[in-house]
């Protein structure tokens, strides 16, 4: 793992919080897993969104520090297609779909159970943008 | 509160994990509070975005339960104005934008510390789907 | 109007072929109203989505420019809520949501008919860049 | 081209007037091309935002309508990554993410001069949504 990539994740206690291990980073990508707890449901057993949104957005930040400059996001817009269920393991894929100067789009799909094949979940597209210098990065 | 955005709350139990108040509810509206926690922050003391995005997520979910009919969140998009920091109680405030037939848009404000006057941490804009019958709402 | 965003509406021959009239600027602000002409619909007289998007984006543009500093659009979402039709007047009214640094945020909402109180035709939200220097805007 | 796209080609002005031409449609695509004219740019010879995504919007349409039922575009979202410049022939290829029900997601990717290999001016994304029966459709 890059060591920008590397150093956030492990800083990154929220991710932590919510149980998600980091199981891939290369240039522009990066995949992360978590199962869905028995906290992170409503009384139907189904993920609350924002925390299927944390999910893709951990993977997003793994794919845009990838390349070494602190990233941060500067938004996203995600697609809930599928509910995520109860002692479901989700997987976020993140990849780079544009980088220029500082500015870079990363896709990300959430999948239950399978990483490849796995039903979708969610579809996110996130905004991200190097920091000029070594300044504290945003959350 | 609202009977349907009542029980939703109170089966939620990702928003409580994660400390969150609903503070406010009225027809169209919702608002929610959360402690910026020492597990919600990454090695800069700044809130994961994900997070943040969850905070937002749950007062849009107040905000579009409150009619009656159980909704769901058919996606969202947010941006980052500011980080939310260690120790910041953080304020989301969800007002409907439109409603028509099933369909919903919702805004939602995030501000640090104060919740009318408080710096904007994040916009949010929710689209929501009531469901056609009392089947199970997705997460 | 401020004279950045008086230039740039004198040169956008696009705004210009669409039917479109600059009818209010001031600082974060910017109103264009455009008529759906025969040439703008499809088989059922209703307004092509993307006209009504590029109605929204110039007025996003005159607020946007209203400050000064040359600034482009880095992207926009927008919500149809209903059709534009045939023979009616769209009005498109942008407002600055955000502005931090170089960045902004502007909704805009799109009304048929009446600029106050018509029925709501789309709703779009924008982001913005101020450019660093007097080099060529983006499109 | 499948007959509901054809027939919503055939009588769709707004493409025609901004000169598209539809270049293939198959299940789940949609491809159109644009000449970007002098009635289409800025004083800096950039193409307006607005017209770039209807072009996005019309390649959108193709490939929502590719199946057969009517369907119209809930909203989309829209990131500029380089203008589109005067005398560019601009391409814009449209795929579906996701279809599920009556409801569906397209990415559009818009290049200049070249459909496989030419400089990327966008991304989009789009939300369609089926007509439930032959009702008109949405613009």
């Amino acid at each position: 793992m890059h060591e920008t990539a590397h150093a956030m994740w492990a800083a990154d206690r929220a991710s932590a919080m919510l149980g998600m291990e980091a199981i891939g980073v290369s240039p522009g990508r990066g995949r992360v897993s978590m199962l869905v707890r028995t906290d992170m449901v409503n009384g139907h057993d189904l993920c609350h969104g924002g925390v299927i949104a944390s999910l893709a957005d951990s993977a997003f930040a793994l794919a845009c520090n990838s390349h070494g400059p602190v990233t941060v996001a500067a938004g996203f817009s995600i697609e809930f297609l599928q509910p995520g269920r109860l002692g479901q393991t989700l997987y976020a894929d993140a990849r780079e779909v544009s980088l220029r100067g500082r500015s870079g789009i990363y896709d990300v799909t959430v999948r239950a159970d399978d990483p490849e094949d796995g039903d979708v979940i969610a579809e996110f597209r996130g905004r991200s943008r190097a920091l000029p210098d070594r300044s504290a990065p945003r959350g």
